[in-house]
């Protein structure tokens, strides 16, 4: 087959907030080849990742992403890896490139399984596919009893493991901190899983990170996720040197495998995040979850949009049965849930996993999300090179 | 002053190659606070980044870049470090931010320098800005004659260093390279400084970039730049413990501190080189500078396009005696030359350095650049939020 086409759509609710909610807009991809079309999501700022597709070309190494991808041949999930390797070293100093291929490599899976008749993680090697534990991702409340709330909440809804995120959280005492993890565990109740997200707040204090150490702990929290910008190894490494339970976590930001690497590698965390959306599609993340098995870290899936997102994130560590604990959007804005017809639901034991289905075994709901389609036009010295396509 | 204006201008030549020369387009930024305006070049795709700069936020660190600049305060270099900081969190989730930013922070500090009568690296804390060595930056010609008349030319042209990248190099055997580098050195003659840059070529391949070393230290190459993946730090360890004379050299695609930090602690590098206008602008550059100098490494500016980013990128290391080569853009497209009304030239000893102006010391010759301006629009849901403004 030959890659004939790549729609990118731009949708977004009709207002967007400052809330640290990236289900609020969205920049779908429709690619197609050989009679066959696949879906995939970039988790990424949608009108620059456009322009990242089409844009002129600056020089040898920073050609748009288009250039890469259209008509290349897709036969075998090595002309995937071949097709995003092409794009890193076309588009090397571009740097908003791996955030468009991330959602463009999604669908190239997702076509490639429909053709083959097999779901994704199979292609990626996996015999099965496990059940894992979804996790609640929710907003640390502004106060503690509004956080003690969402916590019964979730429990209500089903969830044994939430992550409270966000928030106040760093912005004023260790003590007020404090308040808002112990509510969290006792919305969530003793047995859960709770982990706490704290957006790199710290920036690079490890003193000030640790002193919520204590408190993290008494709450029986399992990771304290992105303390510190995503570069700064030094600080999660010293971190984790202080002796408490609690594990780092990180990984979201990585836009490509050697980022998450380095995070292991020489910042110790214990739990990687990857977000297929950013860190170049489901090729890298499998990359990053056999990395995570030889160092003994556990691979987790970074996903705060729709479920075709959720099922692409689930593909890369869908075979890892100790991998067991997966990020399910509990809360999303409806663009985020209109976007797919069918939607990754707990079983009984609520649990979830990576659909055994082709590809990534999502409908997307054409007519559901066209009220969401934001009509994007770019022309540059006189010619359009991007209008919003027909759904 | 308050921040009034940023306005972003994308120039282009008429025509744009494949060649690895990134002189070829522009995104120039002018920046107006307190009746005062600034310049700036950011090195990077014009569109995305202009994208990045107007694009509607997706979410509370998802923002365009213009909405954390836009009405700030502009006093001291304090406020520069600030403006920085807010653009990094608020924009943490846009890939593309620190390109657009580093054009930006530019023009803050060439503003400024005016406000304050004082040149850059003077207010950057350096006593005075040292002469360096320019070198000249060149393309391999196809075959070894070609090479060796661009050396020749080189040596012409009154350079007494250059540094030869791209072109066959890597693509196909470790003979034919040896001939390139051979051929190099011959027209350059015995005494000059002589570099080699590879971009990348050999992905994480030690083995291939180790059978180059012999035939890089028979030519007396300085540094060898970029044979691996900025982020395969491990390939830059390996291949520097290999025991040879030439040192390793990469750093221009770090787009922040952190980047460039990892290079030295983990890549074990010996020659740092950034690019102002991907980094962030000259604040992180002067930290990665102090940082050099602390490491026992030499600091040196990336630049292919115009003066105005050459006088950016020589503040950073300015006042750094031991630091003595500079990279120069020696045969920039015309486009890069029309961007200033003067230029950084050699004096008698064939030496060049940070201008003593205020500012940067540049002028923008907004005449010169007309002709280059590439008229752009970008349209989201019905809205302009980006049209070429004037000159």
């Amino acid at each position: 087959m030959k890659i004939e086409g790549v729609d990118l759509f731009y949708l977004s609710m009709p207002e967007v907030t400052d809330d640290a909610d990236g289900s609020q807009d969205a920049l779908l991809v429709r690619v197609a080849a050989g009679g066959l079309v696949g879906w995939g999501e970039c988790e990424a700022a949608p009108l620059p990742s456009i322009a990242a597709f089409v844009c002129p070309k600056s020089h040898g190494v920073c050609r748009p992403v288009g250039e890469s991808v259209l008509g290349q041949t897709l036969d075998d999930p090595t002309d995937i890896a071949r097709i995003a390797a092409l794009v890193g070293y076309n588009s090397m100093d571009l740097l908003q490139a791996p955030h468009v291929l991330s959602g463009i490599e999604m669908g190239l899976w997702d076509l490639l399984g429909h053709k083959l008749g097999e779901p994704v993680w199979r292609l990626l090697g996996y015999g099965r596919s496990y059940a894992k534990t979804p996790y609640a991702s929710l907003l640390f409340g502004d106060t503690p009893d509004v956080t003690l709330e969402r916590a019964r909440q979730a429990v209500r809804d089903g969830f044994t493991a939430a992550k409270f995120g966000w928030g106040p959280i760093g912005r004023t005492d260790a003590r007020s901190d404090a308040d808002q993890f112990a509510a969290a565990r006792e919305g969530l109740g003793r047995d859960a899983d709770l982990m706490v997200d704290v957006g790199q707040i710290f920036g690079e204090d490890v003193a000030s990170a640790a002193q919520r150490l204590p408190s993290l702990d008494e709450a029986g929290v399992l990771w304290l996720e992105e303390p510190f910008h995503a570069g700064a190894f030094e600080a999660y490494r010293a971190l984790s040197d202080r002796g408490a339970a609690v594990r780092m976590a990180g990984g979201e930001a990585a836009h490509n495998y050697h980022m998450a690497a380095h995070l292991l590698d020489y910042g110790g965390i214990g739990f990687v995040q990857i977000d297929c959306g950013r860190i170049g599609g489901i090729g890298p993340a499998k990359k990053v979850a056999d990395l995570a098995v030889a160092r003994g870290a556990t691979y987790v899936n970074h996903t705060f949009t729709s479920h075709l997102a959720l099922s692409a994130s689930l593909q890369p560590f869908a075979g890892l049965a100790d991998s067991r604990i997966c990020e399910y959007p509990a809360a999303p804005q409806a663009l985020a849930i209109a976007i797919t017809a069918n939607h990754i639901q707990p079983d009984g034991h609520g649990l979830v996993c990576a659909p055994d289905a082709v590809g990534l075994g999502m409908q997307v709901d054409t007519a559901g999300i066209a009220p969401y389609l934001v009509d994007t036009e770019i022309s540059v010295g006189g010619r359009v090179l991007y209008r919003t396509p027909a759904l």
